[in-house]
């Protein structure tokens, strides 16, 4: 069986629970405390030099960064695609998910805002209205594109669930943490609302695993 | 022929320059003025809602955010692959793309430089070492697994030059320009000199485009 090492509030590992779930993919749960700092200590970081979660080990193969994770899955594990079948489909569902991979999360990730607390001296008030800012700017312009794209369907793109929608709610999640007011966002709304109905997102939720 | 939204120093678009060099697909170069905001007027927006280059336009589709972009020309223009063949390999390219695309790249991106500066008062040299910051502690990270992983090359996986190559010129290009000292990394540095000698990688240099 394959392993997860995972943080509960991980958005990263929180994609990646959704895909392995949507997939039918059983695996060993792995909890790594970031909020103890495990994923700095010699024991993690001897599976992964970058101490970061998640990684997942299939057999003696150890897979990190979650971008590559999923796309590693959708390879291997092709049974319920989580990409389209056409070029532009794919390029338009990896386009969405890198708006939320690369443009929202990483600005908001831990060690950044631990940076901000501790080598900037950024008031706890201004650390929430920065990462307010990054999603609400994410946010706005995926809306848009959800809005104006006639793609999308009950998920992100079309009526079955893609990368797109592993990488959206977990998003979804962490602006509900940081307060980020919704109601601005539609089509994201209703997209998470869908999404939370169905087992593979429940059971990928951060409060559902064992670490929570 | 494809038309390429860019700008001379923007990482992002640098790498899909690289990435299209190496497939010998010509473009047209237009050219998106980021230090006067041209991204941010409506003409632009137009095309891109985010606001953000590199766009490229193949006939009618618009195809935005680089990972998404160089997946698409991968796809579609098979010939000169920067993938490798087996999962594992793809596995491993997209992870130490990913390495830069999500946790070294957007952290240093102009908008979250000019928020530093412009909202939280940030002093030059602080905002110098912020970037210095994620920029070392990403590279030390690429350095540790380029050094152990037996697939590093003349490139970062094996002989043939990988999107991760597409990815770590122009990041390099960066590191030098905050200033980063890159004797620490001596794989990263030998894949950066080599890379450069190609016609590929030099036509595709900030300093060798018409807005530089």
């Amino acid at each position: 069986m394959m392993k997860l090492y995972s943080y509960f509030r991980s958005g990263t590992s929180h994609r990646t629970r959704i895909a392995m779930n949507l997939k039918s993919l059983a695996y060993e749960y792995i909890a790594v405390n970031l909020a103890r700092d495990q994923q700095l200590e010699s024991a993690f970081k001897a599976i992964n030099p970058q101490g970061l979660v998640p990684v997942l080990q299939a057999d003696d193969l150890l897979l990190f960064q979650s971008p590559a994770i999923l796309e590693w899955l959708e390879e291997v594990y092709p049974e319920t695609p989580l990409l389209p079948k056409d070029a532009a489909g794919r390029m338009q569902v990896r386009a969405l998910s890198a708006m939320i991979g690369c443009d929202i999360h990483p600005i908001n990730n831990r060690r950044i805002l631990q940076y901000l607390r501790n080598e900037l001296s950024v008031d706890e008030d201004k650390v929430i209205k920065w990462c307010n800012r990054w999603i609400s700017e994410g946010f706005a312009a995926l809306e848009k594109r959800l809005a104006q794209d006639n793609s999308r369907g009950k998920f992100c793109y079309g009526d079955n669930p893609t990368f797109a929608d592993c990488y959206l709610i977990p998003q979804v999640a962490s602006a509900r943490r940081f307060k980020v007011d919704l109601s601005a966002y539609p089509n994201i709304a209703e997209i998470d609302t869908h999404c939370r109905t169905l087992k593979a997102f429940a059971d990928a939720d951060p409060m559902a695993q064992p670490d929570a």
